[in-house]
């Protein structure tokens, strides 16, 4: 089957599944986590196959760890099906209802976007939760996941399209793409497809977003800023550089490069390099820095490097305007944090950083949908268009105007003895489901 | 001045304008209504010189009369301003607010996008509109008018950057671009430009969505259907398509296709024509059709035509679901409706069609940010993301999350012994502004 075939079959899909009801779908979720929890010894056995074939190619060990699928991670992704099924329905929710004129009702009225394609990297749990969410939220999804995970993933797309099509899903909502080739074909069927959310490295998702015409949901950098100004708590401050900075390196959120205030640089640069030293953290820094402590020159390149690594830049700044030029000027649009005292400083600082999350006084670290209380994360977007930050299900919502009318039309609403629009909110009272559907 | 340096001087012209407060838009937005209304010779001088123009190079009629910018033009706009003024301020709504743990609060608050490149041919009244819609929203924007109108567009957007940079809005945040190739360097400006708005003809706004890696809100194609099914009160049905067809040929949200239900067609058919027939519609209709009424044969190209002219395809369908396969198939997600007495096949035709605007028996020509009540349109589009059929100014806006807190830290979330998230929604009593802003 060509991929744009696949595609075409999706879209087919994706128009019946836009119309299932909440509990039909909450039903086949249900049989999906059941049939996945039936299937574990077939599921772990795939996944050894995958295991062994990954330490043969000397793949390394934080990516055999991602690519791990045991009884823990299965029961993890069963149960965020099942905290999925208690989220509510997001596709039919009423945005707004405005009546135009007697008996003429426009309903503006959420749905899915459609067929979704997502590729991501390494971890075969990322299948089962995009694919489910892709479930709830009405989307048809096609997948391709990493080569090192082949027989995992096609064990488990196997299993949750056969669960979901006897649950009366329709046929072809979720595809698994096979090959490389097969992913370039797919940014290819803009007809087909209404967005792409690729996860993985940098490179990867940058050459996602230059091959295709698709919208793209997504990140590729996430250099973060933490600007300690000149009215801080010192204290607060060296917690907040470490945490953001070390808790996780490896992650879109965590701190690339410090900013510090000039009037405040000689008293906290020792501070805070003696925590980053216990943490083990080489340090990059301005000519001024380098007048303070003890690091290596930072070259213009670091400021737009994201290191995922144990490294911080740093620069003194003359103060909140330089720091939020600097931000605009190398960040990534993905999360800066302020430390001040300064309340009207943490404003500005967070209405002119151009950026998804500006933080005041906390970690970057919590810029996550996890921590945000999402309920379920698509992903996080640097997208200055539909959805930005952490994105929950309603990332792959859009919405559609229904209007229902009693035979109107246009003509009697121009001229000189035109009728005129009532444009009044329809107010309802039973929750936010159509009176219609 | 290159259109690189352009759009880099908008662009930081977006980061001040966007933290501009609602009263100093406003005066602004009055003075600008002002500065055009007391330029009014000068304006409509310039005009006159496009005009002479335009006429020496045989410019038809109806676009003459699009071209023309008198003292009722002026006043339009003028009106419109105020209009503008009256509307709540878009930046700065707290779209959600939820307590992640005491002390530690997040705020989804409403913001422009940033910089908007908007590409319009003839109308001038269309600069002054989009501009202000803008300004408004706190958008940065790059103007690009018909070559035809460049008078009359650098006199409009000399006064309106004038009048405005007087009233304290940022240096660059309205520039006009002059030449064809000005848009071509545009188009590649994805670093500064963040949306392009085409308005125009569908060779103009698909050569623009086939030439940019920028987002672009617009619809290239308006192929919009009308059904009628078996179950139609067979005169309002007559009312409906002709008022579709008719009541103005030339925009997107025309029917061009009529789908007729085979338990009727006998019936409704001569019906329709006769009534068509009166307005010089010229029909061309599938062999069923043929079989009934004297029409024209449609080819495969005409299901997906769009005519912009007195000419409607006309198509016997076995029923529903060959109606709405057939929107699926060759319609452009612009505009559909069914007129029907059945209320289950009007949900299911709303629910199943894949289009931004879904109506039940009332006229396609309703599609529109005026009928709608949306205050202002920035333009129609059959986007998947972001906003779908009439855009107000919510099209023009993305969101931040705002993270207020006093000190906290992921570590001391995470490990065994990990404080706990609260989620609490955060109600507020006062009005949707934060209570930080």
């Amino acid at each position: 089957m060509s991929i744009a075939h696949t595609a075409a079959t999706a879209k087919a899909a994706s128009i019946q599944l836009a119309a299932v009801g909440t509990d039909q779908k909450n039903a086949a979720l249900a049989d999906i986590a059941a049939a996945l929890a039936a299937a574990a010894e077939q599921i772990i056995a795939a996944n050894k196959q995958d295991l062994a074939a990954a330490k043969k190619s000397m793949l390394a060990a934080p990516l055999l760890k991602r690519l791990k699928f045991d009884e823990g991670k299965l029961s993890g992704v069963c149960a965020g099906i099942e905290s999925l099924i208690k989220l509510p329905d997001p596709v039919g929710q009423v945005i707004s209802a405005t009546e135009l004129d007697t008996g003429l009702e426009l309903y503006k009225v959420s749905c899915p976007i459609g067929v979704v394609g997502v590729v991501f990297e390494s971890r075969p749990d990322a299948l089962v939760q995009i694919s489910t969410l892709c479930l709830k939220s009405g989307n048809a999804v096609l997948l391709k996941g990493g080569s090192e995970a082949v027989n995992t993933n096609r064990t488990l797309s196997r299993i949750i399209a056969e669960a979901s099509e006897k649950a009366g899903m329709p046929h072809g909502w979720i595809q698994l793409l096979q090959t490389r080739q097969d992913v370039a074909e797919m940014l290819a069927q803009d007809e087909y497809i209404d967005l792409v959310i690729p996860r993985g490295s940098n490179e990867f998702v940058r050459y996602i977003m230059d091959n295709t015409s698709i919208p793209v949901l997504g990140h590729a950098d996430g250099i973060c800023h933490v600007y300690v100004d000149g009215d801080a708590n010192l204290d607060m401050a060296v917690d907040i550089v470490v945490d953001s900075k070390c808790q996780y390196v490896a992650v879109c959120n965590a701190a690339e490069t410090l900013l510090v205030d000039s009037r405040i640089a000689r008293e906290f640069l020792p501070k805070v390099k003696a925590a980053l030293d216990e943490k083990n953290v080489a340090l990059r820094g301005c000519e001024k820095t380098a007048a303070i402590i003890a690091v290596k020159p930072a070259t213009e390149e670091d400021w737009s490097t994201e290191y995922l690594d144990y490294i911080l830049s740093i620069k003194v700044v003359a103060g909140l305007d330089e720091a939020i030029d600097h931000i605009n000027r190398y960040g990534s649009g993905h999360t800066d944090a302020i430390v001040t005292a300064n309340k009207n400083s943490a404003e500005q600082f967070m209405s002119l950083v151009d950026s998804g999350n500006v933080f005041h006084n906390c970690s970057t670290r919590f810029s996550d949908g996890f921590r945000y209380g999402l309920g379920a994360e698509v992903g996080i977007s640097t997208n200055k268009i539909h959805a930005r930050g952490p994105v929950g299900l309603e990332g792959l919502l859009i919405y559609k105007y229904k209007l229902r009318g009693t035979g109107q039309i246009v003509a009697d609403y121009s001229g000189p003895k035109a009728k005129q629009f009532t444009h009044k909110e329809i107010r309802r009272t039973s929750g936010k489901r159509e009176p219609g559907a």
